[in-house]
């Protein structure tokens, strides 16, 4: 199996999909790679437009894509891909769309068959047995909560340390936590910004400057750096 | 209909709902009023723990209240209520066993029939249409996403302007925007932190020193303060 997990598009302050744009190159290879789009989580921008952003990009890179919401049978484009590419945005509404469109057994036998899967965001979010570690807003009701199920451990994208100062909220540890209370046999991997994993079969790596911050229940977190073990939780 | 919906228990550095325990006796009146407590937004907190905390606060200003996990049937505990009082924490767990224990409708009838209800955080969310606007980590799978539509827009509690310095992930604004976007015809209350609102029948009043955030589709966001009118909105 082959996956690169973003934990987010664009650091503060970048252009669209730029940090992560050469481990993509690298990822795929260097001969060009058509891969399908799922923009199913674009809420606020339109397919088509989510679509021309990221197809810029992979072609800066020597790669292009096609998107699935131009496809005529959304499963048939899943069993043709080249790869699989699932962009960030509302978890839910890309959760929702894939079950709709039937989508959760096709990407995951795909994937399973050594079909390269890059996502970042919410795309990595549901490379997870679900989608509970989202930070999204749950604007659209979808069917359930399973994901596509490709690794062991729930991804928290864009995990954060802080809330703004002053703010009474629950940090994003006291939600995993609650998490992990209410799903004891899970960890969790909180992924912070400006981060991936690349997974290729046994072999994964941690890639970016920043630790994962790892969660279990009934343990303290503990903080992973690139080139520590992550084979029991992927 | 009595309403009064909190955004938060606590303030930053403040005691366990300290700010608006004058509020709530102001709401609950002079004679002393025994509510019926649900506990089940706790996850982090044992349910006995979590009364405990309530019961003491409430006491302070001359109310009590009971727990409904202490009661054998949930359902003739609310039709028995003196007040309700829903408290914060985790909304995804909180409208999973309200659904669990067959209360959606029990305490919609109790309340559009004049029993007081009071909620803060996940109690105020839970009185909206639905669960669509919660800040929460959806920890369990409820069987609906409907709450107990009490008013007519989505509260969205613990309202916040900005992301922490640095951090690339949605602001709060970006996913009401997208609820908008998935739900044209609702409104969103962005309810800032030490803010409430006191709803006795047509008079609604908000209470607090900052004002409430009001988003709909396809409008600017407009900003209403105490003194405004909230009429078309609640």
């Amino acid at each position: 199996m082959r996956l690169l997990l973003i934990s987010n598009s664009t650091n503060a302050g970048e252009e669209y999909l730029d940090y992560p744009k050469i481990e993509i190159r690298k990822f795929l290879g260097d001969k060009k790679v058509t891969g399908l789009f799922i923009p199913y989580a674009g809420v606020s921008i339109t397919f088509d437009d989510y679509t021309k952003r990221v197809k810029e990009r992979f072609n800066e890179v020597g790669h292009d894509i096609i998107s699935i919401h131009d496809a005529e049978d959304p499963v048939s484009a899943v069993k043709n891909a080249e790869a699989i590419i699932v962009g960030g945005g509302n978890t839910w509404q890309l959760i929702k769309m894939i079950q709709d469109n039937q989508l959760i057994e096709a990407v995951r036998e795909k994937v399973l068959n050594d079909t390269p899967y890059i996502g970042w965001s919410a795309g990595s979010n549901v490379a997870c047995p679900t989608i509970k570690t989202t930070n999204d807003m749950p604007v659209v009701e979808p069917d359930s909560f399973n994901a596509f199920n490709l690794i062991k451990s729930q991804i928290n994208p864009h995990y954060l340390d802080k809330n703004p100062d002053g703010h009474a909220g629950e940090t994003r540890e006291d939600r995993i936590n609650e998490f992990l209370i209410a799903n004891q046999d899970m960890s969790v991997l909180g992924l912070r910004e400006g981060c991936m994993f690349r997974i290729e079969g046994d072999d994964i790596s941690l890639i970016g400057t920043r630790p994962v911050r790892v969660f279990a229940y009934g343990k303290d977190p503990v903080e992973l750096n690139a080139g520590d073990d992550f084979s029991n939780l992927i």
